[in-house]
């Protein structure tokens, strides 16, 4: 199939809801409010696997996007996509991780209104930028954690490398909840593991916090991925990434009305609290030591 | 440097005119009318070598994706890049590339407003959207070409692949005097070949035009190459590609305005006339045959 067989037969399938979707220089958007945008990148070996499936490879780079609008707490209305295909997959490759992408972008609220098909002899790349719209909502920042906040977690954390990374659900609904309904102060998605994520949030806040390692969620598969390789549970829980669950701060007087009325499936828990100079775990016995962050960080030389 | 500390490095360069700039999970733009968006790849290899200086791939990856904007007759305002870096480069390498994009960027009238930084072992990858503004204007599509309106392009064509490619100069503020002072009826940039391209306006307008051979103007690369290679000059102007022109469309009653009063060192060409059913090449003994779109497209198995 060639790139324009493929572009046309893309064109055939993706539903935007742009002003101009694609099929020209560029889409035109109608934006209510301001504009929220996130560009991510995914490469093949480091946030996939060659041997994953198309689909899931799909789904997760639309997921984890549109997972970075749910932490502004604001609505993801479009995505765009560019891709550098490997000319040694074959077509059914391709198809279904496009088609993965569609429905993804779809559910999610943020169709697919434009982007780029290129090709060549080398590993997939798949960039993904995703325009989301405050729409009267004022964007949830990470800077915004005060001092007596309360910190909370959605979901249940680690071990998404034993393949929950793929299948990756953003918070979407969540996140609108948490700033249009409570007023959360602060908020950032766990990409990079909570320990660094909650240090990524404290160092924009300027603030310090307090984590009560007995309060964090663990998941099924940080203690399945525990008893092979003999890591704490609780460490794949802070440490791993990749989970795309929502990390946010509450003032103290809007704790309760969170606990209170949450709507949703997913699980919400408050695991800490902002204040102090640094970053700490509290154990169980009390005992408090700082909580570096160990999560993902790649290198180059 | 680990990526930590080149996006430390990228924050202090980047000046974003954004509402909330490169930091957060996303970036807040405040957006003049409708939002104006193009998102491309850019592959090692593909559109550039790998010998090419990071700088002029810097700036050509930028200058390209901009151009999409020009061609819309709207305002580019922000770029979001994203990069899967090849860890054999080293550190020279990617901050050049970086201070170019940052560079070409600026200059365009689109700072750099977010993005992302990735590794791998594998050639490098670049994505570069960028977030325009209508700002009362109409964006200029490809499908507005009517019978009878004038075909022009902006600069002289072909021969881009001796080097001219990597230094693009998007046609900003000729795309925004087209739009605005001029009223064009369609447009499009050149960057699959103005065969291919003026085969691309033609479809959409659902029209045909007549090009006039010898009106093609044809740029000293063409000549060069064609020394070279035996082939037509005015054939490697019809069908190279990555020249990053504008290729428009003017109502027969605009035309002697728009050649009388163009403001711009570049020069504007009047190439032809939009009818027809089919997209044809006039000789310059007034014969006509079809006009085959032989630009650039890429082949995959």
């Amino acid at each position: 199939m060639s790139e324009n067989a493929l572009i046309r037969w893309l064109r055939e399938r993706i539903q935007s809801r742009a002003v101009v979707g694609p099929g020209d220089d560029a889409a035109v958007l109608a934006v209510g409010g301001d504009a929220v945008v996130t560009a991510d990148a995914f490469l093949e070996g480091v946030h996939f696997s060659p041997d994953d499936a198309p689909d899931r490879i799909g789904h997760k780079v639309i997921a984890a996007s549109i997972s970075d609008i749910a932490a502004m707490g604001c609505h993801p209305r479009h995505s765009f996509v560019t891709a550098g295909l490997d000319t040694r997959r074959g077509d059914t490759f391709v198809r279904e991780l496009a088609e993965a992408m569609i429905a993804a972008a779809e559910t999610y609220g943020a169709p697919i209104a434009g982007g780029d098909v290129t090709s060549w002899a080398a590993p997939l790349a798949v960039s993904v930028t995703v325009v989301g719209e405050t729409r009267g909502l004022r964007p949830v920042l990470r800077s915004g954690a005060k001092p007596g906040d309360r910190l909370f977690v959605t979901g249940a954390l680690g071990g998404s490398s034993l393949g929950r990374h793929l299948d990756a659900e953003p918070r979407v609904r969540e996140g609108l909840h948490l700033n249009a309904e409570i007023g959360v102060s602060a908020m950032i998605d766990l990409s990079d593991g909570l320990s660094t994520d909650l240090h990524h949030l404290a160092e924009e806040s300027g603030v310090g916090a307090v984590l009560r390692e007995a309060a964090v969620p663990v998941s099924d598969d940080a203690r399945r991925l525990a008893e092979r390789d003999g890591v704490p549970a609780v460490r794949h829980a802070l440490d791993d990434g990749e989970d795309f669950e929502l990390l946010f701060t509450v003032p103290a007087d809007r704790a309760a009305r969170l606990a209170d009325a949450w709507p949703f499936g997913v699980p919400v828990t408050e695991i800490g609290t902002v204040g102090g100079a640094d970053v700490v775990l509290e154990r169980a016995d009390g005992s408090r030591e700082p909580l570096p962050p160990h999560g993902y960080e790649h290198r180059w030389t």
